[in-house]
């Protein structure tokens, strides 16, 4: 269905999310040209996906971050981002995701056709296709721009065992990149403050760092989490409150960029709270730890990847610091607000 | 994860959606006991499961509904019978949900235990577990009190072909019920009509309905589709328009309730253009037209079955209606804003 063009300056109305012509023109108009997908283009009730026999992980996210664009990324790249990079936690390969607008009336077609055209493209490089999708408008005031929702579904390879509930004794924790470029990304966008060089945010899918580590390590890997909301510090005592073990990080191993510290300390973040967007942990066994790192690097476009820590028997998971003092101090769950509309 | 029991009053507060501990508690004291779903108590990023070799079908929407109760539902209701509904409308047997919600801060515990008690109940009645979400809270002003975004699996069933562009010359068009329950209960409590006797939403889960009809007549159902947003009138132009037929409808035989009725002309609607959310039409070999109608009857619960209309070759797609004096008038795609936040 072929819709009637539109400039950057219209702007969305109720109508278009009624149902009736205008909502055809919109999607027929915006929506399919920004996504290569012909099981879209059929504008069923529900798309029909093919999947061989076996395991399928499925996830979903609400992404309501604000401002809508910030540097290294929008909306659109982390909504994608976000989800697939969940399917991939569960050792999948993505296959297809759902995509799900609320737009408020008055938001303007060009940033809607500049967040389209982001999601196509990190959908086109995360390997995952738009299949479905829905749009509602809400009246002014109903909700704050728009949010978006994408579900994912992906294919679980073969004789892949992960879950945050399989951390072992003996494994390794690994991160695969520098922790907290999103959160600062966000906050300092949304607090004006004038940095030399804005510190890009990290997210984006993580397809092709992910697949290639588990076809060479396979079983060896037992736990992947991407540490999103609450940091490093949530993910890492979720891990551990699941399995019901000690996770003990060298708090220098930990890598910070210089510019994520600065502004950490200006604005009074602790980076371990911080969210990332792009960045996984690997709980692997202690013996594969140096290939893994190694294999991170070079194959996985991951230079900065680092053995952060160790797992530990222990009665209740929690997550403890070794700090460069020597000491050790337990690093709790984040408590509080922390960073609201990051995601 | 059990969390501290909170009391109907309290509010939801930013710290809810942080990914912290307050978070944890909401997720271990509310959600968790809802849903009867081992898959969700794990708290993984994705959710695993398990299909055979096959069809899947796969569909989202989000739920902005005001109000959020109303007679005969409510948005919980909504957001599992919605989605459950379209995966059922490509003749799939529904598998799985995922549930996000975008809420306001300072929204009550209560309303959102009515809420998510309803989501239990109605994933039970339609046979589709809950196994994946995700939860944002907003400031105030933010969001207009809650959002609901479900997708669904569903594997459909062997032998069928169903999707909207197979409408065909001869094919009987029937309707599981009478139209327009959905939209006049929302308006009516949202303009506070007083009736004596409330009008009932008819949102509901049609697992119970399609699936034995599936069984039974098979190949011989082409199109299925749910008359929601843009209601009877843009559901058959869709569909018409995809097949590149007529859909030549007989005014009279279309099942409007009394009670119905009487709301729409108090309110100026036309019952054509309302949405229904537990109401299907199916497209069938004209031949098999009246069994399946006798069929739906008795065995599917749809007491209200009728054959309402014919398809006829055309060349370019279009709704015709039949009316009782027996001239034809073309039933164009609603234009408008006709009914905002009705799903």
């Amino acid at each position: 269905m072929d819709g009637r063009p539109q400039t950057d300056s219209e702007r969305i109305t109720l109508a278009h999310g009624s149902g009736g012509a205008l909502m055809h023109e919109l999607i027929g108009g915006e929506f399919l040209k920004h996504f290569d997908s012909p099981e879209l283009a059929l504008l069923d009730d529900a798309a029909e996906i093919v999947v061989a026999s076996g395991r399928l992980a499925f996830s979903t996210d609400t992404f309501v971050v604000k401002p809508f664009f910030f540097p290294g990324g929008d909306i659109g790249s982390l909504a994608v981002s976000g989800t697939v990079n969940d399917v991939l936690m569960k050792g999948a390969r993505p296959l297809c995701l759902s995509l799900a607008f609320v737009i408020e009336e008055g938001f303007t077609v060009g940033d809607l056709r500049r967040i389209l055209k982001s999601i196509g493209e990190t959908a086109k490089a995360a390997g995952a296709a738009i299949v479905t999708g829905d749009t509602k408008v809400v009246g002014a005031g109903e909700i704050d721009g728009l949010s978006v929702n994408t579900a994912g579904i992906g294919v679980i390879l073969p004789d892949i065992r992960i879950g945050g509930a399989n951390a072992r004794h003996g494994d390794a924790v690994i991160v695969s990149g520098d922790i907290g470029r999103h959160g600062i990304a966000v906050m300092a966008e949304r607090n004006g403050l004038a940095l030399k060089e804005p510190v890009l945010s990290d997210a984006a899918p993580l397809t092709n760092a992910v697949l290639p580590l588990l076809e060479r390590f396979g079983p060896a890997v037992h736990v992947l989490r991407d540490p999103t909301r609450g940091g490093l510090a949530a993910t890492l005592n979720e891990i551990a409150l699941s399995s019901r073990v000690s996770v003990v990080l060298e708090e220098e191993a930990v890598p910070v960029a210089r510019d994520v510290g600065a502004v950490c300390e200006i604005l009074g973040f602790d980076p371990f709270h911080l969210p990332c967007e792009g960045r996984f942990l690997v709980f692997v066994d202690g013996d594969s730890a140096e290939d893994t790192v190694a294999f991170l690097k070079e194959s996985c476009g991951c230079p900065d990847a680092a053995v952060i820590g160790t797992v530990e028997r222990a009665k209740s998971g929690e997550v403890l610091l070794t700090t460069v003092a020597g000491g050790r101090r337990i690093l709790d769950m984040p408590v509080g607000e922390l960073l609201p509309r990051i995601c």
